[in-house]
């Protein structure tokens, strides 16, 4: 059986990603491929480096891309800052803090979880209290929940975490690139950044970076991995070691540092992309973009308001990247997500457990975040919702959305 | 500052990997992004998995890619298997094993090495041996090393750890798409292979594939970390538990499977890449594509023979994809390989460890390994020898070559 040519269809992919990816990255992906120590190429990961450190606002050293999905950064960092007993505290207000004590847990972390209704983020002072009682090493959290559409405040966490000289890391995948992550203000020690949704690059990297802070614990566990072979102390060599080779940032340091010690092959195509997707971001500015997505949010959410729809959670603590609504009373949502799909091409998101059936979400991220998707966005789902028999009001959302479009423009 | 366009140089890639990729495979990575759980991606996701299985020469069922580099494959399949305490007995004949013992280690297994001099393979009957002596729970080896240009025979070895119920564990990452690798046959348990050498496709994604053998240890490991919560087996469950999620099989063939469950976000563009270069193989065929390789193998060799160079290593058992060059007496290696990439564009490779410095490597993989390429590397290698003041046979070297094209196409 011979394969048909890759044929795919032009979707408005309005999730909270993977979302459409920027069409002058798509072309990056079609250059030819250098060898990884080729002197044009080691340029292009420094350059890459170099707008990282930009994205995440920081003055770190170090700032390079895991290769692999975005959880891959995640887990890079935690496997190689987590020993077996170490205690981590992760408050959770969505799927994705749960994420993080999986993977904790799975490195023999001992996890201390707070969990608040989804919906709703966390009071920085709770946090703050549970770190007085916990007194955790390291403190685990996601800054943009997709699941629920809710962004935790971190300044004054990352503060209290400084002070007291606990490790903060934060899972920035969602919120990166579309909102203000500010690694070095917010006292981040590591923080771990997705590609495939406000960067519009297509998922396979994930851009993390960290502090000498993080650097020490590093350091030691290399250390001793590689020296001490006297044998009295090899039961704590097998503990401190790192686990994973793949995601033992030690080594990538000397990979990605002067060094340039061979360890994977890097992912050449992935790293053009990611390479002009910071590009693209940086040209048009983090204040510009930021203010961009923050449009968009407004153009969407009074058409969805003004449609009769309900916003889903906390609209003060709102993440402007993702949009929740409510499923109206009685109605399928899987049905009106299909129909989206089938007649308009347009892809919309569900969500996950307790909020599964109840909302849908919509991404406003990157590429994906222009005036074209929310208006066509708009005029589908009331298109869509009118045929499911919602009772609606009829033309109202796309009026309202060009209203903010055109109040912005003046 | 504002980052220049993406600009490289059309390098000839003749190391043993990453090699040139396919044009088509680049052009079907500009291809615009799906939802990972839209239809027509599932699909893609599906075709792809039946054209793994080809290429393994497998009835598999499971056969999928990882979402990282090649390496990220190999520490997929060994941190799924591996217990801690695993007796795993590896032998090493270059620099790969050592990584294969690595992985092992930091998994807690409790490896065992027997090593032969690099430039040369184990007899079977050696290793079948060393089986009995040791009784492994599983052999890890490599099929392709890069590092030797060796290759070592597999049926024997795999048929004798079927009979001892030893799980046999194969790292083909070099060797896939390039020559035989015949996971059913050979009696290979879990296969690992590379998609920046033979397959022609960018680094950032590992073709496995496993059998059921291996399937049962996965659910024995996954049921208990979902299960049993009672607080006796803790310990039982701790030491069972798949230590990395993004790395963890049972979790991968519940993505991979009819359940689809979520687990990361499929990297699109790779999978598009990868997609597009099976097909290319399998529209060659494998045995054309086999034959293709040995066909540019022996022009290469005959070249740098009629120049007067050595072929390094044991020439019966050396890998067709890779050809290593005794660096002349005297001769800077890496001056040569400077200026054949400064003046010529063009790219060898040298080695590691104990070869440093002694030998190049002449990579002949996937789109690489094509006439022009193989004319345009002798004929350069000339130049930049003489330039070395090297004593070789001069003019001898592309018309050794161009008879072995001649009389191949009579």
């Amino acid at each position: 059986m011979i394969y048909r040519d890759l044929t795919t269809s032009l979707r408005t992919i309005m999730t909270p990603g993977p979302v459409e990816a920027e069409p002058r990255v798509l072309r990056a992906m079609a250059t030819p491929i250098l060898g990884q120590f080729d002197p044009e190429f080691t340029d292009i990961m420094n350059e890459t480096m170099d707008m990282i450190r930009k994205l995440f606002q920081t003055e770190n050293q170090w700032a390079f891309p895991i290769d692999g999905t975005s959880r891959s950064g995640i887990e890079a960092v935690l496997c190689s800052i987590v020993e077996p007993g170490d205690k981590v505290l992760i408050p959770i207000y969505g799927r994705f803090g749960h994420l993080l004590v999986e993977i904790v847990e799975r490195y023999g972390g001992e996890v201390v979880t707070i969990e608040t209704t989804w919906g709703e983020v966390f009071e920085p002072s709770k946090v703050i209290e549970e770190i007085k009682r916990v007194k955790p090493k390291i403190v685990g959290i996601v800054h943009g929940e997709t699941s629920t559409g809710q962004m935790q405040p971190l300044k004054e966490i990352g503060e209290y975490c400084r002070e007291m000289d606990v490790l903060f890391v934060v899972d920035a995948v969602a919120s990166i690139g579309g909102v203000d992550v500010k690694v070095d203000e917010w006292k981040i020690d590591a923080c771990i950044g997705g590609t495939q949704k406000c960067l519009s690059v297509p998922s396979g990297m994930a851009p993390i970076t960290f502090n000498t802070r993080v650097e020490k614990i590093l350091l030691e566990r290399k250390k001793i991995e590689r020296g001490l072979v006297d044998s009295d102390s090899i039961d704590r060599v097998q503990n401190r070691m790192i686990r994973s080779n793949y995601f033992d940032l030690s080594q990538l340091m000397d990979y990605w540092g002067p060094t340039r010690l061979n360890h994977h092959t890097e992912a050449t195509s992935m790293l053009y992309a990611l390479r002009e997707g910071l590009r693209i971001v940086l040209e048009e500015g983090l204040e510009e973009r930021f203010k961009r997505h923050k449009l968009h949010e407004k153009a969407l959410t009074e058409g969805i308001l003004s449609m009769g729809l309900d916003i889903y959670g906390d609209i003060h603590t709102k993440i402007p990247v993702v949009t929740p609504i409510s499923i109206p009373e009685g109605i399928d949502g899987e049905s009106v997500r299909a129909m989206l799909l089938n007649e308009f091409d347009i892809e919309i998101a569900s969500s996950f457990g307790p909020l599964k059936g109840k909302i849908w979400r919509i991404g406003t991220m990157g590429y994906s975040c222009r005036k074209k998707n929310i208006l066509h966005v708009l005029g589908a789902l009331e298109a869509v919702l009118i045929r499911h028999g919602v009772n609606i009001n009829i033309g109202q959302a796309v009026q309202a959305a060009l209203g903010v479009y055109e109040d912005a423009s003046k």
